[in-house]
């Protein structure tokens, strides 16, 4: 194996500059320990106006075709979005280029087929940053915890949905005006679309437990629901019930099936994974050795990203090499429904709510009931069923009542039943 | 570098069949991929009659000179204590066999004189379990985190201590019938005092950190206070503020010099510290880029500890080298005092409640004093003080009077301060 002496960045904006500032930083501490030449050579911006007057002008290009040619050894990509970004990078893997990216949108989608391509080139395809930011997660879960069968993974992995809902549980916001907060903050962009739906949740969801199962998943596959829907009305319903609501990644192996979600769920306010608030992440996973472990810290951001990335950087220049050959699998598709017993809310919008609540004992009839706040507009009450396929014949049953205008569940888990 | 193929065993305990298990278990998903020969060789027992019968007879010798002899490339040292496992493992390093070990006593004690003969040999000593049990912690801060510069630690590292004060706080147990159910459920031993006086904790926060802090520290430096003097009258005290009382393995790096203790902390009940209860530890660390992550799981245990250890081998086997070349550093000294502005809640006996408060307020004259909880039979007030220098000075001289029996101070902090 040749050593590593020359990287380049593709892309230099927030994280960009981060992972620039923390490859300077350490150089002395880390670079120099392996080889005195190992520096940046190339840096690959979109408008190269913009960084006429930069420290790093000489270094400075807006031509791929540049980085192509130069002799790069590891390519750090940290532009987002699908492209270039996907052309770039498997051109460069198939040049021979090692590959750090915080890209999530990148290996969620394109992950397998770059892998491939790493594999049989025997080139790195790193990237911890794209799970949980700068919390180590990937690479614990894929060297720490190998003697491990992981069967379950409970985590919040979306900040700016973490945040807002956060603040619409201790501050009251309604959800418009809390998304707005997390947008002034920088903690959502202009378009919040992939966020606020749980798309970016699933894609994350999917890279962790394709690791996690050694089981190649695809995000598409996973039942997503996020947090559009939840009004001020469901905060109190949560808070009546000594709970918050998260939008949970969830994912766990049974009998070799694998069930994923990304959803918005009722959690006890004393159970951990309620703790981690504001734009915090949190994983927690199961593996049958170790028991629980949970990890926890902010999930974006410039230098924690940078944190990462610098740290994947540090693992290809001692050649440290990643393993993956589940990514040769044939793709998994996940169960669609919750495949548990579990506690419902469900908030019911009826013209007759005592006639409501007779249909209801009568759907519910073999299965635990519970009546909720009365005082509330809506009828809410509490159900108990074997899994999601259950409950929802059971919804399509008391929707057939002419007197009901909307049936709204929500899954209420426990720290035990998480 | 010749491939790793045989395994030695020191220790057939409760940790050491929990690592052969894994082995056993994940043989052909994990070592096959490297080579099909690797496998356990031999194991060192003290008593061999005791495995006559066992599966494994063949492989069982209770003579250290057949581990010597046989041609083995790693050593799992999981017989626990300071000797005969200390000259054992120099004598195996010095052959250039790698090391895998779970034992804090050990490398807290003599890792640093290991690490040197090891670096020399270039020989891999590995020891994540040895500090948060199956908890992957040593490498992530060595590998994911290298880009950080991390300044502050605070840790729950002792899982039966954290047990007996989650029973004196949840079930209002006394502190020697908490202590008699961790030692029924296995969590303590016959002889809890390394445990209960914190030294246990002292010797995995002086492990965690050297590798943080790239330093190379003394864990007989760290100002170590126990459970031991509390009792439930400190529990008492703490719900009324709020608070638990955990035993908080902290230390911090300002100015390049580093601090750090172990001792009783009230921490507010609505901190994350706080919510880590019964046999569970957790680690929470600060690094400038990453900012505060954090790491929660089982602290020991038969499956846990092996989960870690496996992930050493599998580590070794893989090649991955960790460097720990700060162990060539001179052993530094930690500062005794807490150095930071923070408050303490002090419990003092005296004979006359009245006058003390006047003496307290003359004393505390220029600090903020709060009288707390006027019901119980001492006095307890909270100051706040600059650092516990100054509040050694001001006890002291609250000692002088000849109304005052005792002064019990101890340190609250809230989230921020922590």
């Amino acid at each position: 194996v040749s050593p590593i002496k020359s990287i380049a960045l593709l892309g230099y904006g927030v994280v960009g500059s981060g992972v620039l500032e923390l490859i300077n930083r350490n150089k002395k501490s880390n670079f120099e320990k392996y080889s005195e030449e190992i520096a940046v050579t190339k840096i690959l911006v979109r408008n190269l106006d913009k960084y006429k007057d930069d420290i790093h002008s000489n270094l400075i290009t807006d031509q791929f075709q540049d980085i192509l040619d130069a002799d790069v050894d590891i390519a750090v990509e940290v532009m987002g979005g699908l492209e270039p970004s996907h052309a770039y990078v498997e051109q460069l893997i198939s040049k021979g280029v090692h590959i750090v990216t915080a890209n999530k949108d990148l290996i969620a989608e394109f992950g397998d087929s770059l892998h491939k391509v790493a594999l049989d080139k025997d080139v790195q395809l790193k990237y911890e940053a794209s799970v949980g930011g700068g919390i180590p997660i990937l690479r614990p879960v894929e060297e720490c915890l190998i003697g491990n069968r992981i069967d379950n993974i409970v985590a919040i992995l979306n900040g700016t949905t973490n945040f807002i809902l956060s603040k619409m549980y201790s501050e009251n916001m309604g959800y418009n005006e809390a998304l707005k907060l997390a947008q002034d903050k920088g903690f959502a962009e202009a378009n919040p679309e992939s966020d606020v739906m749980g798309y970016d949740a699933a894609r994350k969801l999917s890279i962790i437990s394709s690791i996690a199962y050694e089981k190649n998943l695809s995000w598409k596959s996973i039942p997503t629901e996020g947090i559009t829907n939840l009004d001020e009305q469901d905060i109190e319903n949560a808070k009546y019930i000594q709970s918050k609501i998260k939008l949970l990644a969830m994912s766990s192996v049974k009998n070799n099936k694998v069930y994923a979600s990304v959803r918005p769920v009722m959690v006890k306010e004393v159970s951990q994974i309620a703790k981690i608030d504001n734009e915090f992440n949190g994983i927690r996973l199961n593996g049958d050795a170790v028991g629980e472990v949970m990890f926890t810290g902010k999930g974006a951001g410039k230098l924690p990203t940078a944190s990462a990335v610098y740290g994947d950087i540090l693992n290809i220049i001692t050649n440290r090499k990643n393993r993956y050959e589940f990514r040769r699998k044939k793709v998994e598709n996940v169960e669609p429904y919750w495949p548990y017993t579990s506690k419902w809310l469900l908030r019911i919008a009826s013209e007759d709510k005592a006639a409501m609540l007779g249909n209801i004992f009568k759907v519910f009839s073999n299965y635990p009931v519970e009546l909720m706040n009365t005082t509330s507009l809506d009828l809410l009450v509490v159900v108990e069923v074997g899994n999601e396929e259950i409950l929802n014949r059971k919804i399509d049953e008391l929707m057939d009542s002419p007197i009901v205008h909307s049936v709204k569940p929500l899954i209420c888990l426990d720290e035990e039943s998480l």
